[in-house]
């Protein structure tokens, strides 16, 4: 291997919204696999929003990152080196690896795709965790009957695309929010969603719930928190289900995140808020795989990606996250596949 | 009949907290009862914090009392006429009934309770709503698990001091929260609850909640809401179980009861918040009776209640409920039963 390779590693903790400050691009040299390691090409990068709260030193369910540490994220590569008897050269793979050009790593570290059954991209947005994330937390929380309204925060984004459109398999009134024009225009005329709202030009947000739920809401799947659920949740039906999967609203608050009380609201509709994180399901990713694969494979789930060109970019890829530039999955494409 | 009848009337809707102003004491004649009808005369009457939400005009899980009629609520009386095959005369009844001295009402209005089996004030209390609310919230949201750690907030009321006595019941580390001196002791030292704080008296409710549960907190029995209820979700563990049973703090707020969201914390614990009424378990009333019945006669539950004496004394002691004059269940002694 004479190719040299790069890393990005996290510079500082980020104080509010990260910046390219707080990332370190590196140049390295890539490490030999040894017995029962591999090298793998990076070809995809996912960039998350929930990686926002690994930049932190909070305790939350994930370890934080450590300054001057290689951020890690969900890979999916090709190997082009192997010293296991599990891989060969040319074979794709998924796993949490480094923001780099090259990996090197045990071959339990990570497990095959098949880019024949579907692109490779897809095993990191609907046919991977982003898709098993909506699966589940709609499904298994949020448990949408046929007829009712379910109303999804984040709602051009990879996890709130797939919620959506699972509730809609399932029979479900879908009201999606999002903050621009296109991407409603999007939900409605390629996802058919029911109705959309467009948070950032309504100036009456708990109207326009109304208005889009008349018949209240049953089931909010909810992405971002802060205001946008607060006016979601004045529209509780009783025993809604709210599965709470993500708050990006909250992330970069330096100040405490601040808004009205659950709890009254609570008691008089006897909702349930539970907060989710898709690791939790672990035991039945097989089952919930099998079902979007189906269901994709079958046409009935659509998905959309972003791309960003350019290993150099996944942190410009990761901020934009938080001004909502991507439409579905936010990924890097970092270099092609071989064949 | 020669007796006179009284009633109180909802004269006018509280805003913020209610006053005397709000009740309007009324002489009145008793009604004969005609075919099917019994006559009651109250001996005790039940005041409970969700009355207050009755008195607003906001859609809820009951409807509001009208400005001018009688309030409503759990009565337990005395059959002193009987034109119903059903009830003979000296038969005690329990129902949700008038603020009345004698209530003229159809004989499916009210069920029999036995005198002899329990004192009759324990049907409005820990054989009543408040022991089932604590039964259902507690068990079925709440699902301890022995050796888990169980907050109560409100742990000194009625549902709170049943609700912390069934945790340790299934084995739980029982933590209280109340808000004076005499309370905390009395759940020590009676009720036997391994911590108890006072908000009151507290500079740092955090650092309380951190110290009385250095495990974390596994279930939040929560009866208020409010800032003790923020203290408590920073310590949560993951996966934590929070019925919401009521947030007697935002009863008489006038402006709207703001504080940290909660969509983060749940995220990062996935836990869980479930508001409930008693009466969605209404199918399941006979087995939580049964329990809480034997719990009971075999020493294991005690029960507290605060008596007010006097029919005219009724909307104090419902406004005591507000500055937590009550230990355990607060009821008004209106009349001695015949026997």
């Amino acid at each position: 291997m004479t190719e040299k390779n790069q890393q990005i590693v996290l510079a500082s903790r980020p104080e509010g919204m990260p910046g390219n400050d707080n990332f370190e691009y590196q140049e390295t040299s890539i490490v030999e696999p040894q017995d029962g390691e591999i090298l793998v090409k990076t070809i995809y990068l996912s960039v998350d929003p929930y990686m926002r709260g690994r930049m932190s030193s909070a305790k939350s369910y994930v370890a934080p990152f450590e300054v001057n540490e290689v951020i890690h994220g969900n890979v999916v590569g090709e190997v082009v080196q192997s010293k296991s008897s599990l891989f060969e050269t040319g074979d794709k793979v998924i796993g949490m690896l480094g923001w780099r050009r090259y990996n090197t790593v045990g071959d339990a570290s990570v497990r095959k795709v098949d880019g024949s059954a579907a692109p490779l991209s897809t095993y990191l947005g609907i046919l991977g965790l982003t898709g098993l994330t909506a699966y589940f937390g709609l499904l298994d929380i949020g448990r949408p009957a046929e007829g009712e309204t379910v109303v999804v925060s984040g709602a051009a984004g990879a996890v709130g695309m797939v919620a959506g459109q699972i509730a809609k398999l399932r029979g479900a009134r879908v009201v999606g929010i999002a903050g621009t024009d296109k991407k409603t225009e999007y939900l409605k005329s390629e996802l058919r969603f029911n109705e959309t709202i467009n948070y950032n030009t309504t100036d009456d947000l708990v109207e326009s719930v109304k208005q889009a739920c008349p018949e209240g809401v049953d089931v909010y799947f909810d992405n971002v928190g802060g205001p946008v659920s607060d006016a979601v949740m004045t529209q509780l039906n009783d025993f809604a289900r709210i599965p709470v999967c993500g708050a990006i609203s909250s992330y970069n608050k330096t100040e405490e995140d601040i808004g009205p009380r659950v709890q009254p609201t609570l008691v008089k509709s006897r909702a349930l808020i539970q907060g989710f994180i898709v690791g939790d399901y672990a035991p039945r990713f097989q089952e919930g795989s099998e079902k979007l694969a189906t269901w994709l494979s079958e046409g009935k789930l659509k998905y959309e990606e972003t791309l960003v060109e350019g290993f150099e970019n996944t942190p410009k890829a990761f901020l934009g996250l938080f001004s909502g530039e991507n439409l579905g999955k936010q990924l890097v494409k970092v270099s092609e596949p071989t064949e």
